[in-house]
């Protein structure tokens, strides 16, 4: 297998971390040098199909991009340490928190920072301040959601770390670029933020 | 097991259409009236925890929230017939344009319709028209990838129907609405709708 990656964006980092969580050394990581549009290429759109990474290259040329479908694959070939968990309840309380970090956390802030930073605003089609600040609100509503269910819990989904806080987090640290970080009065959202920061596969390759 | 569900909302007709194609009736449906406010209650932010529906209440009165979870379980619980993939492999593709057709079609088909069709508009805290536009022309180049993905196949993700094709039709059938329907010149994207649309459970709860 070859894993399609880049140390720039932030949906790979969630890939790699998944990597080092289950200790995964075997399989070739190509960096894809966004800047320079090898994502926009020719040969790598026909062989992914959309200008994205990551992408992870199966063995028999299938292409698999969308980096929690290539997490969920990863955890079916090494299932150790389970971020998924295991079994239909558990999976479906995973799945559950990983879209809500997703779509109502990591996303918003995401945008917050595409549309802050000045190296990214340049590249969008219609810079648009009112969208970052539309979406840090939208962030900040779902992060005093998410401090109350913290109270009390140690990680987003179960009584042990997954995917759910993988997504998060990787939401969250991509917001260092615009410096910033979760209003200091969500303590137990912060408290789990330091905890998941402290893991040593968070590091990976960041 | 209780399903709250409304018949007003796109992504609680995922969940109907699953329990169509596997012939699931023994699950408790409860109408939730989001014009009402129902969905914002203490009541039902206690049970399901986010003011969304649909939710499904597990027998030991786990709630699941987001659809495509809630559908994933009751594959595992219902497995016949197969709509999430049946090894490693064939989930992950599924998975993948699942979330291709949810993030780069659904979901800005839905918000030009949002901040299209006068009631719901209305809803919006700032009303956008270019919020609308900008959302069409995202969805209408994704529809182009995918009327290319579409030549020689007849379904998104394998060459069965899955919950990838679901997602994409319930995502384009909600912007009859507006009366919108994709280009006719993507000949292999309506060819492909029409097969989708003409099958029994497509109309269950419509």
């Amino acid at each position: 297998m070859k894993l399609f990656d880049s140390h720039r964006a932030p949906n790979p980092r969630r890939v790699r971390w998944v990597m080092a969580e289950k200790g995964i050394t075997d399989i070739e990581v190509v960096q894809v040098d966004l800047l320079a549009g090898e994502h926009r290429t020719p040969e790598y759109r026909a062989k992914v199909g959309v200008p994205h990474v990551p992408a992870l290259e199966l063995d028999d040329g299938t292409c698999i991009s969308e980096s929690v479908a290539i997490c969920r694959y990863l955890e079916s070939i090494y299932p150790e340490p389970n971020l998924f968990g295991v079994d239909a309840r558990e999976q479906a309380i995973v799945e559950m928190w990983t879209r809500r970090c997703e779509f109502y956390l990591a996303n918003p802030v995401m945008l917050t920072v595409r549309f802050t930073h000045p190296a990214l605003a340049v590249l969008e089609a219609t810079p648009q301040p009112q969208v970052a600040d539309y979406n840090r609100v939208a962030a900040e509503r779902f992060m005093k959601t998410l401090d109350r269910h913290l109270d009390g819990r140690e990680f987003m989904a179960l009584d042990r770390f997954t995917i759910a806080d993988i997504v998060a987090v990787v939401g969250l640290d991509f917001a260092r670029l615009i410096k910033y970080r979760p209003p200091a009065e969500l303590e137990n959202l912060n408290r789990w933020l330091d905890t998941c920061r402290a893991r040593p596969a968070a590091s990976a390759g960041v």
